[in-house]
């Protein structure tokens, strides 16, 4: 019979012994540890923890699991969250009428590279429909009403519906409400074209051709209350010229934009991903 | 008897025919041309030329080219420059007490990648004399006083009596004043420590780190009145994690610091650069 | 009315006076050359041009400004190629079961960042059939059989049939023969899955993960006799860890491998590519 | 009082219970572990951790230390080394002629971001001798005879009197006697001028330049007895072009060596580097 393998996240205020504690309780478990990456802020005094490690006992689920090491989590006031590798997140992609961040997010999936579900798939204008159609992906049209609420209210009925994990704004170009913001903090994760904090706002490209910048970029990062300023999780850049007008600009990022906003959803679906007030952990 | 190698850099008000005019003129000459690269900006309508070219005639020089080419300059109201490849530009080298780029630069002399004549050295601290002395380049400690005018009134003669052609500010972490910054226009070039426009301003190292960017980098400007807002050179940027300090993020920085401002050097030397209202033309 | 805007490609034995003679005359025809790139190979002694320029003359076309421009090739024994810029370029795509760099081709043409006419896909399993037809493409199986002759014989006929001017192999895992290569010499990219030349052959990721290289990349190249041997366009590497397993460098290469496809594609299709005995000249 | 800071490598076949028991010690000890990393090599079977804690207890020190984990080690049959992190390594630096790899570690050095000591230079030529001399470090000028023994031996005694922990080739061009290789083996840190396994041997650049490469690159790697064939540590590639003259790649791949070198060493300095076969494993 194959081992389970399972992915532990856990966060406290940092102390002595964490570790220790953890992994003696592990190993009585009959865990094999297979790779563990810690951090521990000097700034916040966080203490940041993944553990993937694969148990023999088919008894052991992750509710069970769970159970046996709650009185650590217990102990150190723990953040904690146990998954079995093989079970997927899902999630809910939100675009508006530019395609290649979801072209690319739906190609990884449909050839096995991206080990997830996607139950929906949501946007305020109707162009991409046939993008998800054709991969057999529900689609919702939501169209923008004067009425944001009633708008936001029907994405989060969808939410729990199915069971969403995160939310991922693949260029979906509407700023979403400070109370949807609040309530799924940590869930939702958007991609912005520009290598945050440089040209936030609108039209960034146009933004980066005007100031003449040697170097364009994209950010992945968490959504807050604060509109382009929630914790990064992935940022990259590419070289351009003078040559280069607007429009060169916007479709070498709609490359980055791809590269980034996987790279996000890869980290946080391998439970890489941790927040740390405004800035991101990331075990890679 | 070895053909002389030459670099006509031009620009202008762009109209039909310049090319068509100066490699004609060229031919007659019995130039061949080695490279040539021309740029029109849709925005500005301005027209910019960098050619290469040998010429066997031993009576050609960089006057009398001139003076051949004149009336071509003279129609389209040319801005002009011709350099006989081998005559090195000089640079008078401006820093304070952080000494990774002055090193950089100074060791690519030292070992004849940098083919310029460096005859001064400018600090406003006294700690990095020893660097110039192993070099045996003339170190100058002009100390900040509160008569700025003053310090910069001896940065000035030293540019005309020593002919310099740039001023680079290797970590010279003073701002120049607005009469300097307009009389040495587009002379002055600067290294600032972040991917501008993103931590303008001082300490942009600590400024990452507290935004929690996972990308850092250099720009190499034109400094002008408006501080870190001239003509953008050159920028890089490398990959940062949660786990490195703001020290890490200095030294790293450096070395990123220490490239840009070595490759927008070399753009300058070699004539490839251009300003362009406030954005700058590079043909590599 | 508005002017056309034409791409001239020429290269030959390098001379005085070329560009000269070729700006005049296009001057003369009322054009207004836009950009212009030439290179003198110092090791072949070949010279290479790429100029765009518009012309006002309705009268005059790709045909007329051949035969206008016609004398000159001659007299330099030019290789040249004039073409109208809203002339799309028609591309064959070969693939086999890997649909990464297919789906990315597809992806860009879609959303209109990759202008080009596909008239039809091949390959030599029917996995990818449903992404032709979703596209609206035409895709035709052509299984491999013992006689790869006849294969190619088909494949040729589509080539002459749809008027293809380049063969893309986007991972189509099937060697051409000799003599279909020479036929099509610099008709046809592939992108090999290494930063050639490391790892030539069969499996480069898994030949990378066991010597243990920290980058890997990917190689489009021109297709010749030489296996893995022909005239490389572009490459780019990633950075990867000892913990990423061959399935992890697959994946993460299959990023690298269609940026690096979509790359050289572009190139082509833009005028930009010369082949100069067994390496490319890219005007970027 | 401060506390200290202890760096602890340790790898052994992977078994159970490894993290726990040590992580278990290390808290009776008093410690508090603000770091830690781990690697199980699924191909060799190998385990690999290295974690970094602090301890109060001024009576601990290494030897105590040691002596307390190794029940542990013993157990686990573990290659382990545990270092208080202020402690310095102490570097031996091999060159021949080209200076630039050697001038970027001493600047390093000097400026306090590469903090070890360096007790000796060695090289086959005289030519950097007033680098050394300028930072006052001791030269020794043990030029190439027929006589290869001879030579070594200078070398491993002074290898033993200076008590050298690693010994860095910057560029150092003499290929090390196989005898040498196996003595040192972990020991000897080498920058070869080329992305290996590409272009091994004499003169990689004119062979990237000839072959038509568009990334040239520099790898950091351990020497053993098979020439470019030791566990790679670190490698890095930048883009060139047709452009690009076997004197540009040189100027260019310089800045890569340097920087690659730079990382390699900073990695073995830092305890993050472990060999595992004939791969490296890196905790970055």
């Amino acid at each position: 019979m194959e081992s389970k393998k399972f992915i532990l996240k856990a966060s406290c205020t940092d102390a002595k012994g964490i570790v220790a504690e953890l992994t003696t309780k592990i190993f009585h478990l009959g865990g094999f540890i297979t790779s563990s990456d810690q951090f521990s802020d000097p700034d916040t005094k966080q203490f940041f923890l993944r553990s993937t490690f694969t148990l023999d006992d088919p008894q052991l689920d992750t509710q069970t699991l769970t159970k046996e090491l709650l009185p650590i989590f217990t102990k150190f006031q723990m953040t904690y969250h146990i998954r079995e590798e093989k079970k997927r997140y899902r999630l809910l992609l939100l675009t508006s009428k530019q395609g290649h961040c979801l072209a690319d997010i739906l190609s990884r999936w449909k050839r096995g590279d991206l080990e997830v579900d996607i139950p929906a798939i949501i946007s305020n204008h109707d162009v991409l429909s046939d993008m998800a159609s054709w991969h057999q992906i529900p689609f919702y049209h939501f169209p923008m009403t004067p009425n944001k609420e009633l708008q936001e209210a029907k994405i989060e009925k969808l939410i729990h519906d199915l069971s969403i994990d995160y939310v991922i704004l693949a260029r979906y170009m509407q700023i979403l409400s400070p109370a949807f913001c609040r309530k799924f903090h940590g869930k939702i994760i958007n991609i912005h074209h520009s290598f945050l904090p440089s040209f936030k706002g609108a039209n960034p490209y146009l933004q980066a051709y005007n100031r003449g910048v040697k170097v364009i970029g994209a950010t992945a990062h968490f959504v807050t209350e604060d509109l382009d300023e929630g914790p990064i999780i992935a940022q990259e850049t590419i070289a351009v010229t003078h040559a280069h007008s607007p429009l060169d600009l916007t479709r070498f990022g709609a490359d980055v934009e791809s590269l980034v906003l996987s790279k996000a959803i890869k980290y946080a679906i391998e439970d890489r991903l941790f927040i740390d007030k405004h800035k991101t952990i990331v075990f890679k």
